[in-house]
């Protein structure tokens, strides 16, 4: 018998009082992994909101310096355990140790903490903005205890207690409350002790970063709509976060989503005629890219009826066919990813490759293309949006331009959307007809390259329009933007000049610091 | 008999099909003013819905420019039928025409759509941020037709067809749906007759500007709610807002609310013993003006017990006794105001001054100051903040500085929070202790110095916590802020640079522009 791992809770690892727990399962061997975790009861989800509470006051007071060596020291700390971590992270979500996780995830992770650092140091992320004559001055200001829900595909770059949201969430000067994604509580284990150890080494409240393992979904509505709480982030299937989302409208508290979206790449004839070859590798390499399980996976390829269409789809198929089947994250994706395949075939597309379960270690389903004509998926423009989680595609072979115009006006809202296009200007014309409505429907338009990358840069916008978010005007990647998200406006009319933040007081603190001073964005 | 006044819509003035009609009242005679207006059955709203879609097609083609112009011509339309426009106001409201609606409000209505001119010709709201390396940019961009329903209390500078939100949606590049607030449907016509003509003239498309008098509750909630609409901007009555938050929320819709506020104001000690005659004039200045009918009414006063707390009191309940009573906004107003003060009494407050409906021309309510002990209030925290709109104020006497924290502990979040202190620095203490709790709560937080006057300046915030408004990250006054509401983050990746928006081209498209390249702010 093994025993129950503790939560961290108010500053100490300690034995959770909930009954029920739950393993983790090796998605290779679909064998459990001993190891056991508890399902939290609400007291204890009351007792982290008001340690993090109490965290959130004492952090009001601290410099920020205090937030940005915390993050370095807990980047650093994760580099120096990496290897434990890349193995459980492997163990429990079955995602290659290399490249992915040890040399593309795990530094992504470091990174994107280490950004939030400088972001959190500097503070231009808070748009102080002052208008001397008025003596009207505002800026943003941490929002208090921050619920991160994180999901089972990034085991470290979107880990509940070390993602993105963590980053920035703690960069803005909030709490965190974390809730372990219930598929890799191992490897969030072994992170959330390296956090607690950097906050200790840092000087942050004891309680500034919690971790629960896993709570009723009762307890999760609570949570996110509790008084005590700031703002939720949660990334997830669109069900589960749809119910989130409800509770915390209900209490007017902030929630940012990120649910679903298939990802559109609109291939025109010009790209096809020019490149079929190196449009195929960028597909291959982005669509099964981690089995698929990726936010941005490009899970519907438009397409116009054609000959160099035909020739596209059927390499395509037989690349599918041909490549390696990776391994799911879990029978539940498994699970969902055959259902929905299923609800596909169902409104009229037809399978091209795979399309059935198996083929690869432990959990696995064959590489599947589907294959529909634009008249079809206008026939049920909902259930052809379906998205399936995993290594699958649909194409859509529109008959005409109007037909394809069609498609892009019934699509949803998209965190990405594509367009391939010829280097000559054979597809301009056609371009700037399609762009003005694919634009509307996604929060990152690319040019000539797949959706999967989503570097962490000021200028990304790792969101979109409902139901891919539940807000267009926000990104979860991003530094400074995805600070912003965690932060109320706070003005100040007519304070006396000694009781101003530092940020807003007449002199530059840092004289690094970038403020929009009388209509002018200025360092001095 | 009158005819029915026509609505503004699809580009033109139309007849309504609304086979119900309304009228609205003179408040100071209360008698009906003759003019018929319609209640828009759900086919006109619809109708708006796909005018303004299209005009928004065509509005993401036009220059910014043409916005500019539109939003100037239309402002200086409305100064050259002042006359008419005030008179209207006047007599559908009540509020004087002077100094209030011809020299406050008029010019800070005609000030905010010039400041939305040039904040669109500029083009710096939309934070244009560069990554060159990476070539990822990214911008705020409009985020489709906005339905704007505006409140009862500013006919011009929140007008649903001239104010603050209106201006801000259409310089972001929005559409604007104006839901006239049926108090006031005169004033609201003669302003979209300006703004039709002005639309003409700047050359927008027709149906850029649109107006309905009144819709069913239900066809408000498919309003906010349709997959066509962009955005909704609400202030009003926190009841109404929350069902329609609650639609727009189900569907994913942004939607901005100004729902209530009671803006506690705390006098500290030192503040009475240095100056008690000034902070009551202050008090009164603000409190009774516009019979009190403002967002960011003063109607809550924390106090510490002592002989000048009981000076001041009786001071005020002496100047509300003496001044004059003003007129209601309407029948309604005055009874919510009778309902609120009667809840108030029911929750343990004591009636020092007023009390009474009457005292006044119309629809008028004697000056009411009640009065409770901080005991009391933590007793009924919720019913003591019931907001009672228009001109009252409850004043609540604490026993020491313990009870004051718990008090603003208690509180909801507001609008706006004011303290008033010595200039000498015997409240410093106190003031540092309570500070940090009034912060968290408000929007906007001021010194010495009443909330009633909302600048727009680049500083300010007009907004705050639930349930002031539904997100504490956005503002209703200030430009450029207020514009991003109705936009959405646009990410551009790899996108081949003559497809690029102008704001995001390498080279700066005016050479005023403020862009984030490469961690800088710049204009070149």
């Amino acid at each position: 018998m093994s025993s129950v791992h503790p939560v961290l809770l108010g500053g100490t690892w300690r034995a959770s009082a909930g009954l029920e727990t739950f393993t983790a399962t090796n998605p290779r061997t679909t064998e459990p992994i001993p190891d056991r975790y508890p399902i939290s009861p609400w007291a204890e989800v009351e007792a982290a909101l008001q340690a993090a509470e109490q965290a959130f006051r004492e952090m009001l007071e601290m410099p920020a310096e205090v937030r940005a060596r915390f993050l370095e020291r807990y980047a650093d700390r994760i580099e120096a355990r990496r290897a434990e971590i890349v193995a459980m992270a492997e163990a429990e979500t079955a995602l290659p140790a290399e490249p992915r996780l040890n040399s593309t995830e795990l530094p992504r992770t470091t990174d994107q903490l280490r950004q939030a650092a400088a972001a959190a140091r500097e503070g231009s992320w808070a748009l102080p903005t002052i208008d001397r004559q008025r003596n009207i001055r505002s800026m943003y200001r941490p929002l208090g205890p921050v619920a991160v829900f994180g999901p089972n595909n990034f085991p470290l770059a979107f880990n509940s207690v070390a993602g993105g949201d963590f980053a920035a969430a703690v960069a803005a000067g909030c709490p965190v409350i974390a809730k372990a994604n219930t598929s890799h509580p191992g490897t969030t284990r072994l992170l959330a002790e390296e956090a607690f150890q950097a906050v200790k080494e840092a000087g942050l409240p004891s309680a500034a970063v919690q971790l629960i393992y896993r709570t009723s979904h009762t307890d999760g509505e609570r949570l996110v709509s509790h008084p005590l709480l700031g703002a939720t982030a949660y990334t997830g299937s669109r069900a589960a976060g749809l119910v989130l989302k409800a509770a915390a409208d209900r209490a007017g508290k902030p929630i940012y989503l990120e649910l679903s979206s298939i990802n559109p790449v609109v291939v025109l004839p010009g790209a096809l005629r020019e490149r079929l070859t190196k449009v195929a590798d960028d597909f291959l390499g982005s669509c099964l890219l981690g089995t698929g399980q990726f936010c941005t996976n490009p899970g519907l390829v438009l397409l116009l009826a054609g000959p160099d269409t035909e020739a596209f789809i059927a390499e395509i198929a037989r690349r599918f066919n041909a490549a390696p089947v990776g391994t799911l994250l879990s029978a539940g994706v498994l699970k969902s990813l055959r259902e929905s395949i299923r609800r596909l075939q169902e409104a009229g597309a037809e399978v091209i490759a795979g399309g059935q379960p198996g083929g690869g270690a432990g959990f696995s389903h064959r590489n599947t293309l589907l294959k529909t004509t634009g008249r079809q998926f206008l026939a049920q423009p909902e259930a052809m949006q379906t998205e399936a989680f995993g290594n699958e595609s649909l194409f859509v072979v529109c008959r005409d331009e109007d037909e394809l115009a069609a498609v892009l006006e019934a699509l949803e809202g998209q965190l990405t959307g594509c367009f391939y296009t010829d280097t000559q200007g054979s597809d301009d014309k056609l371009y700037a007809r399609l762009e003005p409505i694919l634009r509307r429907k996604v929060g990152r338009l690319l040019n000539d390259k797949m959706p999967t990358g989503v570097a962490v840069s000021p200028g990304m916008n790792h969101g979109g329009p409902y139901p891919a978010t539940g807000h267009p005007g926000f990104t979860a990647v991003g530094i400074p933007a995805s600070l912003r998200r965690f932060a109320m406006l706070a003005c100040y009319d007519n304070v006396r000049p000694h009781r101003l933040p530092p940020e807003l007081q007449d002199k530059n603190p840092n004289g690094r610091l970038w403020r929009f001073v009388d209509g002018e964005w200025t360092r001095s």
